[in-house]
């Protein structure tokens, strides 16, 4: 067993303590940061494995993310085989990445089997597939069969999610019987089960029950009639966003993931659930903000290179929108202060339709907005467009005023203001729902579209109005 | 028993299946909405608690979402006594006000019991004081002492989150002791338990075991033998935030809540922080987008007052802006060709920064952002604005040479663009931490003081430079 990687024992040692602050129940203290940071200048091996090998691996994942990239190196060659395979499932793509490039395809191999399956897909999808090749072919048999099954799958599925290993007994197995059984198999420490299922001979689905129901029945009583039947159940190809928004309004810890047959192939644990939650709004933020990545630990050009795409499609509607000030150029040299007021106009108009873009984003993210609420929600922000038109028509129309003192562009003002409120909440909700109507994820693109119909619409009436009228 | 609310039998029943999209996933089908939208419109009680009562109760809470406020009184008014009220639990807060008011606070006393005492406790710390006075002041004897003193906590605390149900033995009893008693114990099918706790005879927390390793422990193992001690736990009043963070660290599906003197008080449930999670990201929306309220069911007027005063705000930061371009109204009016190409840099300068305040935000509401690596993640951003900046300062003065064949003009736009994008990346990480710093939300100012920022440097810069050079 030479080949290991070595499980160590101090793992159930807690640091966490009863006080208030996050850094203190958090595993790793400064105080254990700077020891690691001491053992690694040293080259202090067993220091070093003395003090990581406590933490849980989330905690020795962020200690790795932190290291320089000279220091991450002596760290990994000192660490060895003591490297948890476990602390690879946490890191950050972007430092994953290095981690892998430095151990290699044959340590990574002799890790896989040592992870849940569900964690094991998730570090094989991100490599690149060569890679990924390369280190499957290298995995014992049972774990090979299970990966490239996995991965067969498509991505972001329930059966990239699921994790294989779970607890399924038959129907007319009593209560003692099972719980007899479960005491005869080899225990891992790290395995979590919630529930077990009662499957037919043919693997089919057919109830479950829940472990604190299990321990508390008696044990004479049959698995069937204890069981709750036709349990929640996803299919192995259901997107996990939908995975997601069932456990969220069922509240689950847990729900098995079934083929088309019924025959249970995995169960999904709700910790995985937490991370795509995470993921799926940092998807949205990232549309409405123009970003294409969270991470901080991506290198400086690849950020600058994602945030690049983001603005050059600002830059192409940000000239659109001049080009509607281009056509007025005559009206803005006779009358200047239409140059201060406009951006005035645009602005509010941008802020405005954010804002509904943004509600109506996260509220059909989150499923809050259907055919049934839709008319309602447009009728709505329509009124509240309106609204504060209204109001914020009257303080510009003040502003102009006692800004230039020209009543005619005041009303210009106060009218252009109106419409393009009006106008950011009728298209701050149509947008995004066209959108979702052609199967475009409303939340990348609505923000971009959206301002620039504000701007456009703003510079526009106020522009046009005072053409038409003043001049 | 008959104040009591009706449990009903059929909850049990699961329209789930196999299939693949969310909505045939989802108990609420249109066709059940539609047969219970009939069995209102022919006041069908029977009918209707037939159709409403195999639903989860947040399928149902779904179903009262929907209701316009005649449908729901006529629905409230037929299923009476039966309504669940577990439903309550599941309701957006401004429907669950409307259902509060029409049930009374007498039914909402009898209610509470029948609830889990970290739901009861949502409800009750939504109703306006004097109601929460009421009520609280008819709930039975040991629900009330339990009510107060979870309304002790300080909100959004793990005191407000946790249940105060949860299973909890001596160390000296043994793994068959302990299983016998629970099956002695009556058993609520709704009780979620995932682990039970070892505490001593001052009731202070010793240790934990899972469910799945107190089952699969040979029966005269003694608790303290299988226990995990110093397990990770929480304050009562740390905040949830705080809570939220430790969950999704370590992949935990509950954690154990104690006071100063280490005395288990209550257990927090995963299904608890899903939600948690969903409103702090909300809360980062709500600044980044300057929306106060999420809920598509707040009244239009609520819905405007809220967006009122970010508009406002957005107004003065408008005007400041423009108070910049007012300075240069000479300038604009011999060199019209300011007024059209000023707002492309403005708004590049707001877009860039936006990006970089939102990985901020996030990173620092993440904990992936703090003292270790701020300096470099400082940097990182000031060279990619420094980057993008010199790459769109070549489109820029190429874009402005082409529109306005003037080359001076072009190289001043090309130079402001440069400052605006590189202050972009630096204010774009300043602002939000030194908010940080001062115990200031980030999420919800950074990006006001960013786009002033960038709106005033970007004209300021851009017409200056050409105030000095071209007249």
């Amino acid at each position: 067993m030479e080949n290991k990687f070595q499980k160590n024992d101090l793992r159930e040692v807690d640091y966490s303590s009863s006080g208030n602050d996050f850094n203190t129940l958090y595993g790793l203290s400064s105080g254990v940061e700077e020891a690691i940071l001491l053992t690694i200048n040293k080259k202090n091996r067993q220091g070093l494995i003395k003090l990581v090998a406590p933490l849980h691996p989330a905690d020795q994942a962020d200690m790795i993310e932190r290291l320089s990239v000279e220091k991450l190196n002596s760290f990994l060659n000192l660490l060895g085989k003591a490297l948890d395979p476990e602390v690879l499932v946490y890191l950050d793509h972007n430092v994953q990445e290095k981690v892998i490039d430095f151990i290699g395809t044959k340590a990574l191999a002799r890790a896989i089997p040592e992870l849940h399956s569900d964690d094991a897909i998730e570090i094989l999808e991100e490599l690149e597939e060569k890679d990924r090749n390369v280190v499957i072919k290298q995995l014992p048999k049972a774990n090979r069969i299970l990966v490239e099954e996995a991965l067969s799958f498509p991505e972001s599925s329930a059966g990239r999610l699921m994790q294989r290993e779970f607890l399924a007994f038959p129907e007319n197995w009593t209560v003692g019987q099972t719980i007899e059984h479960m005491r005869t198999q080899p225990q891992d420490e790290e395995e979590n089960f919630y529930s077990i299922y009662i499957i037919d001979p043919g693997h089919r689905l057919l109830g479950v029950i829940s472990l604190s129901k299990l321990l508390s029945a008696k044990t004479q009583i049959k698995l069937n009639d204890l069981m709750q039947i036709n349990p929640r159940s996803v299919h192995v190809e259901t997107d996990q966003e939908e995975v997601a928004l069932l456990f969220q309004q069922y509240g689950l810890v847990n729900m098995p993931v079934i083929d088309l047959a019924d025959r249970l192939l995995g169960v999904i644990i709700v910790d995985d659930i937490v991370d795509v939650i995470n993921e799926e709004v940092e998807e949205d933020l990232q549309g409405l903000a123009g970003v294409s990545d969270f991470s901080i630990r991506s290198s400086f050009i690849e950020t600058a290179k994602g945030r690049f795409s983001w603005l050059i499609l600002n830059m192409f509607t940000a000239i659109l929108a001049s080009s509607v000030i281009g056509l007025f150029q005559e009206e803005i040299e006779k009358l200047v202060a239409l140059a201060v007021l406009m951006p005035i106009v645009a602005s509010m108009g941008g802020n405005a339709g954010t804002q509904t873009v943004t509600v109506a984003v996260r509220a059909l993210a989150t499923r809050q907005l259907d055919y049934s609420n839709l008319q309602k929600f447009v009728l709505k922000e329509t009124w509240v467009g309106l609204i504060n038109g209204i109001i914020f028509s009257f303080l510009s129309v003040l502003l102009a005023y006692l800004w230039f003192g020209d009543k005619q562009i005041a009303i210009i003002m106060g009218l252009a203001m109106i419409a393009n409120l009006l106008f950011a909440g009728i298209l701050g909700t149509l947008i995004p729902l066209t959108l979702e109507k052609f199967k475009i994820d409303p939340a990348i693109s609505s923000s971009v579209f959206l301002t620039t119909a504000t701007d456009v619409i703003g510079f526009f009436t106020f522009l046009g109005l005072s053409a038409l009228v003043i001049l």
